[in-house]
Parts: C-alpha cells; sequence; structure tokens
C-alpha cells in the first residue's frame, strides 16, 4: 500500500536537525513565570513562538492579558474537515536547585540522545511537535487537511489564570473547534506510547503560622509561648494519616469510585515496582492502604507538602523560638472533587486546630478539578492509529497523576474532545534538575501529530 | 556611716563614658561562633579581651583549644579571702534576620538609653561589668580584695566543647576557686534585679529525611512516594501533644517535681501575664497543663523546633515533592534528666516512627543537664547585698528557661557555688533582633560588681 504521507515524512526526515535547532532556541529562553524577575524572559518566548508561526507563513498574534500574553496562530479552515485547537504553553518551571544541573538549565545540551534543558518536556518539545508537523504540511502540501488553531499560554506553571479569565469572555468564541490537542504528559515507558484519558485535579495552598512579634530566645520563653514551627509540624502532620490518607473532614465524599473493569486494567499495564523504585532511589514505597501505586498515582486525590521554611537554617544551634514558619503545600483531586469546596473544608480544618498564642493565615493559590475524558469518540480512535505511524506501535490507554487545569475548562468552554497525547517520560525530570526530552521521541511525536491531521481528517 | 567604697564609686561615675566606649569596640567585633565564615572575627574578639586585661595592667593569656581561644587573666591572691572565678563569653548568636534591625547588628548604637547590637547584653555587656570593675579597684586601690580569676570563652553559643574538653584536663586545676560569678541572665524585671539560682538544660538536634533522590513532580508520583516534607511535619508533631508535653517515652521519668513551697514561691513573683503577651505581640499564651507561665518557662522541660527548612521556599506555585527536608529542635532540660538518655530516647522514638521509602539521620548536636544551685551560701548573700548596693533594691530568687551548659560542669569540676546574676532584661531581644542592653544597668551592673568583690571579702 502506498504511504500516503511520503511526501510529509520525507520533508520530516530531511529537517531533524532543523528541528532540533529551533527547539534549543526556545529552550534558551529562561521562560520561568513563577519568578517575577523572569517577567520579560517569559515575554520573549512568546515573542519566539509568535515568529515561528510567522515563519511558517501563518498570520499570528499576541493575545495581551493581565499577565503573559497568549500566542495564536490558525491555519485556513478546512470546509467539511474538523477544526482542532492545539494547546501547549511557553513558560516552564522554576530550575532550582540549580547546583545539581550536569548542564546549565537554559543551554540545552545534546547528551546520550536527549536534549537536557528546563522546559525540554515540559512543554515547548512537546508542544513544538504540533508546530513543526504543520510547518512541515504547510511546506509540502501548501495545505492542512483540518483546521488548526494554535494557542499557546505562558502561565500554566503559575495556574493559566490569565487563559482561564481569558475563556471566560466572549473574545475567545473564536478558538471554536471539534477537538484539543494537548501534548504535556508522558508516555507509559520506553517506547510505549499512550493516550492519557483521566488527570488529576489541584488544590495548592501556601500556609502561614504567625507567632510572636519577632524571634524569642527558646531558653527564656520555651514553654511559655506557642511555638509557630511546632504548630505548623502539627497542622502539616494533622492533614493526613500515616499512610497518606487525607483527614479534611468531607475530603472523599465527591471521589468517583473506580470500576472493577478499570482497576483490571490499570493492573494489566506492565508497571515494575522494583524498577520503579530503583529510578527514584528509594528503599520502599508507602501509601493509602487498598490502592496498587498505580492508582494512588493516578486515581487517588493525595496532600503532598511542597516546601516548607522558618526560623534558623544556618550553620549550627541557633535557639530560637522563630516568630514564623510557612509552608506550601498541594491536595492532587480527582473527579468529582470540587476544588473550591476542598479549600473551605481545609480552611476550616486547621483553623479548628489553631492553639492560643498564633494566627494563621492560608492562601488558596489556584485549583482545577480532575477530569476524565471519554474513551470512545472517534478522535480518540483517529490518535491512536496516528500514534501508530509515528511510534510503530499502538498506545496504551492511561491515566495521569499531574494536572492540566486548563484542559478541564478548554472541555467545558468548548464542548470539544480533549486528546491528550504524551511524548514525554517519567524520568525526564519534569520540575526536577536535569529535565530532558528523549530526541528520537521529539522526532516521533512530529511523525505522529503529521499523521494525526491526516487521520482527524479521514475521520 | 561612711562609704567604705566611696573612692571606687567616684571612679565608676568619672568613667561611664569611656566604658561604654570600650563595650562599643568589643560589640563592633562580629563575633559569631556558629557561622565559620566569621572564624577570624571571633578570634578578634578574643584578642581585645585580652588586650582589655593587658590594659589594668594583668598578665593575660590566651589558651589555645581546637576551636576558639580562651581567655584568662587573674589577679593576685589574697590570703585569707576567697578567689572567685569570673567566667563570660565573647562569641554571640547569628544576627539574621538581618532585615529586622533598626541599626547594623554590629553597629554599636545607643538609642533611648540602651546600647544596640548583637552581644549587647548576651554576654559582652554584662560580662564587661566584671572587667570594669576590676578596673576600678586595680586603678584604685591597686588591688582587689578578692583574688580573680577570669575566663572568658569563645564558643558558648555553640555548646561550649574546647572549654569542656579543658575543664576535663589537669591543667585546668589553675581554676581552683570558691565561687564562679556568671552574668549572662537577666533581671526579674526593670529596676528587679535578681540572683538565678536554677538554669534549664538542653538536648539539640539536627533532623534530616531523605526520600527520593532528587525532586519529583507532585503530580505524577504525588501518593505513590513516601514525600520527605511530609514525614518531616510528621515527626516533629509527633514529640509533643496539642499542650507540648513531650511525648517521648521516659522523658519525664527523671524529672525532678517543684516542692509546694517553691512552687508557692514563684507564685508570689510579680508577673503580669497581660503584659507578657503585649511584650511579645502575641494573644494567648499556652504549654504544658497544671503549670504556671512562669513554671512552664523555668522548671518544666519542652520541645522547640528552632529551624525547619525542605523543598521549594520560593515565590508562586512549585508542585514538587521533595527529595529532602530537615529542622533543627531542641528539648530544654531539668534536673535530673540525663540529656544523653534524652538523646538515645528522642532517637528511638523517630526511628520507631519512620515510614518506608525514607531515611533519617538525627544528629545530637549539643547537650548539658540543668541544675539549682542552693541558696543558703554565705556567696549568695554576699551577692544579695552588692546587688543591694549597685541597684538600690534588694534582688529576687529566680530560675531562669536557658541553660549554661558550662555552669553546671563548673560546679561539678570546681566545687564552687555558681553566682548566676543577671543585669540583663527580658525583653532585651537576645537571639533576636535589635538586641539590647539598657546602659543604666550597664553602670549598675559594674557598680554591683565592684561591691560584690567587696562583699564577698567580708565573707
Amino acid at each position: 500500500m502506498d504511504n500516503p504521507l511520503a511526501d510529509i515524512e520525507q520533508y520530516l526526515e530531511g529537517h531533524r536537525e532543523a528541528f532540533e535547532d529551533d527547539l534549543c532556541q526556545l529552550l534558551s529562553i529562561p521562560s520561568v513565570s513563577a519568578d517575577s524577575r523572569h517577567r520579560p524572559d517569559v515575554r520573549r518566548a512568546a515573542e519566539w513562538m509568535r515568529d515561528e508561526f510567522a515563519r511558517m507563513g501563518l498570520e499570528p498574534r499576541l493575545i495581551e492579558t493581565d499577565g503573559q500574553p497568549l500566542v495564536y496562530a490558525e491555519t485556513p479552515a478546512v470546509p467539511g474537515a474538523p477544526t482542532v485547537l492545539v494547546y501547549g504553553h511557553y513558560d516552564v518551571q522554576p530550575p532550582d536547585p540549580l547546583d545539581q544541573w550536569i548542564s546549565p538549565p537554559f543551554q540545552p545540551t545534546r547528551r546520550n540522545g536527549n536534549i537536557y534543558a528546563r522546559g525540554a518536556t515540559d512543554d515547548k518539545g512537546q508542544m513544538l511537535t504540533h508546530v513543526k508537523s504543520a510547518q512541515a504540511w504547510l511546506a509540502v502540501r501548501g495545505r492542512l487537511p483540518v483546521q488548526l488553531k494554535f494557542l499557546i499560554e505562558g502561565e500554566e506553571e503559575v495556574g493559566s489564570k490569565a487563559l482561564q479569565k481569558y475563556l471566560e469572555t466572549p473574545a475567545a468564541d473564536h478558538l471554536a473547534c471539534n477537538a484539543v490537542v494537548v501534548s504535556d504528559t508522558s508516555q507509559f515507558g520506553p517506547n510505549q506510547p499512550a493516550i492519557t484519558y483521566g488527570l488529576r485535579g489541584i488544590a495548592y495552598f501556601e500556609l502561614h503560622v504567625k507567632g510572636p512579634k519577632q524571634d524569642l530566645h527558646s531558653g527564656t520563653f520555651g514553654g511559655g509561648v506557642t511555638n509557630p514551627a511546632n504548630v505548623l509540624a502539627k497542622l502539616l502532620a494533622a492533614l493526613t494519616d500515616d499512610h497518606g490518607r487525607v483527614q479534611v473532614p468531607g475530603f472523599y465524599d465527591d471521589v468517583r469510585p473506580l470500576s472493577a473493569q478499570e482497576r483490571e486494567s490499570l493492573a494489566k499495564l506492565p508497571f515494575d515496582e522494583q524498577q520503579f523504585q530503583r529510578q527514584l532511589g528509594v528503599n520502599g514505597l508507602h501509601g493509602e492502604s487498598g490502592y496498587s501505586t498505580l492508582e494512588r498515582r493516578w486515581t487517588r486525590p493525595t496532600c503532598d507538602v511542597h516546601g516548607v521554611w522558618g526560623g534558623y537554617q544556618g550553620e549550627g544551634g541557633k535557639t530560637i523560638l522563630p516568630a514564623r514558619a510557612a509552608a506550601k503545600f498541594s491536595c492532587r483531586l480527582v473527579p468529582d472533587q470540587d476544588p473550591v469546596k476542598i479549600a473551605a473544608a481545609i480552611r476550616q480544618f486547621l483553623e479548628d486546630r489553631k492553639p492560643p498564642g498564633v494566627e494563621i493565615e492560608l492562601i488558596y493559590m489556584s485549583g482545577a478539578p480532575g477530569i476524565v475524558v471519554p474513551l470512545d469518540s472517534p478522535s480518540i480512535q483517529a490518535a491512536a492509529r496516528a500514534i501508530e505511524h509515528g511510534f510503530g506501535r499502538s498506545p496504551c490507554l492511561i491515566r495521569e497523576g499531574g494536572s492540566i487545569p486548563i484542559v478541564m475548562q478548554f472541555s467545558k468552554r468548548l464542548k470539544a474532545d480533549a486528546l491528550l497525547l504524551g511524548w514525554g517520560l517519567d524520568d525526564d525530570n519534569t520540575h526536577s534538575p536535569n529535565e530532558k526530552f528523549h530526541l528520537a521521541d521529539f522526532h516521533r511525536g512530529i511523525k505522529a501529530s503529521a499523521w494525526l491531521w491526516h487521520e482527524l481528517a479521514a475521520g
């Protein structure tokens, strides 16, 4: 049988190096959205994306917001064929701790068949696969078989507030589409591509405990005065039991139970706990009783502390009763938990446990519900065929523990199927030092994407 | 009645400014013993002390140790009169947090009748009162009525290890004395001097919890992997109940109960809880049930967290499961608790609570038992008379919650009465920003000290 995309595939083959060079350009921009010092860099990344679309012959525009701009570009409408929104983000996580990077986070470095840089997989590398596949179609055929609408934002790592706000306005009507494609997840394993049909939500908090007006001598005052650092430990500890089950009343009320069928399907996935432990460098796994490790990571809510600070952190032994202590923590959520309801329950839970002599402040920083997308849509079937072309292997169907809050809002606002097509790997070190993207997966992702437009048009 | 110390008092009166200037010189040296970057500064403070004794006509020497040198100087023996060891320290606590100081910690500044600087009261200012009173006696009379042996160390704030080691050697025999005078505590209140007859001990720890080899994405891994920051919170929280009572088995076994008489005497002290709260800026006090605030601060053991750190502490919301988290904490101890035994019990307690998937490391950094000194010795009576001369008011008898571990070792090694004569105030901000020493108390302390040598000689 003739390969209907032989010309496109030949273009992709001939442009591997050029594609990688373009990726390196984008990865060199330290577009850290969580750090206000990097604000100009984040904007530079937006401008690079705009210029990239212009180089493809499109007419991109920056949609200005209160925060970072949205980059928008579209290809011509194709009567009778679906319209596809491609969503991605050009911002990245902070690179700390810097001293653990082998090569600097914003000097993209090719090593062991990977490209190392902050954002390599999350999400610059993955997002760019769809841009490059469109570039190929446009260069070879002058048109795409479906209409593509690219929407690339710059605040995904800090809660997508500007985009969420934009989606609530009538101006966002131009995003109307039949499917939303997002590549910001992982394959199930090396050379085992996957379609992700579920994501966890999140409710993210910062908790401050404030005691005396300044640090006190722990000898003179200890025992007499409430210690904010002790209180912080007690409050964080109270949130979960010793197996990580959340203790906040009502927390599990709206959790949709796993079906026997889904548990069976998850149990069949080839997951090696020993290898998983070795990969992470831990001597044991631990979590909510009654659930497998995959179930705990993908389908169960959590409460994890992300950072704690307060008092003396220097060398030696300073004997103070610190005036304040604080933590960042979040709950991963699953359908049908409501982040706003969860935040209210946590606030009440903490207030109820506040001893005399301290004040607490709970900041609800961002939230999004979890989602599970239907498996029986034609677009999921088209994606499965496209991935088989790109990766030479049919994808397995998985859920993922991370959150892409905006996906939930797209599906609500645009009434479109969400296609979560992850080209990354679990050991890509997203949000960690030495983030990487396997270059073979970058090119396989581009190929799968090129086929996706073809398969979606075929219906 | 003629004032037998009229000539000495006149000298003190005429040298107030000179004494303050000398204090400022010493306070300008950032002799932070906990911070290795300040090692040369700590030594400079030792050399300043040595030069100070030389200016008085003594023949001081630096006793070298593994750490910072001990400064030693003595006045001639006085046959038939007691020998008094004056102990103090020339090192200071770290000045953090720097941004809360009104004037820089190592630029001594006179303001509101106080001198502001790190070490102003703890212990440079208080220690210097005895040096200046000796200077006065030597200048006016050419001799002292008792023999004084000054021993000023440079590692009090980090556990006095070098001095403790020195005291165990035969070389320390030259310190033989009848009483040890230490001014490193506080008055009971403004213009209410006190003799401190009890101090709490301490066992100081650093706790590290180590999980995966690097920070992980809390979405992808949360729920599946033990979170070291959650574990740290749980371990710290488990150490005490909600009222601060320590939960480690055996912790209270050796605590000497308070006598009814002592409780009565403590209850009679004029202590205003409302004013205490206002002074600290807290809206309530809280602690072990069944004990008054003073009892909790002076006579009951504690467990206080001094600092916590781990994971992301920056701006915004980073979603990691941190690879490690750590804390500094200590237990204040009372007679007859043994710090080594307490450390072993805490180690066991924490190991017993360690979940799979993390390692914990408990570092026992330093320890000392608490003490209570006898009230019926002639030297206590002499000190009471001297304080009445210096402050115009007889002292009350108190305990204090802080620890001067070395005092315990002196009393063991030298079989001498300990005289804890505090010239400071509770609101001097020891170990906190804006540490100060009331200048009137500096001069009253010098006067009381000058009288002390006289009264001790009178017997």
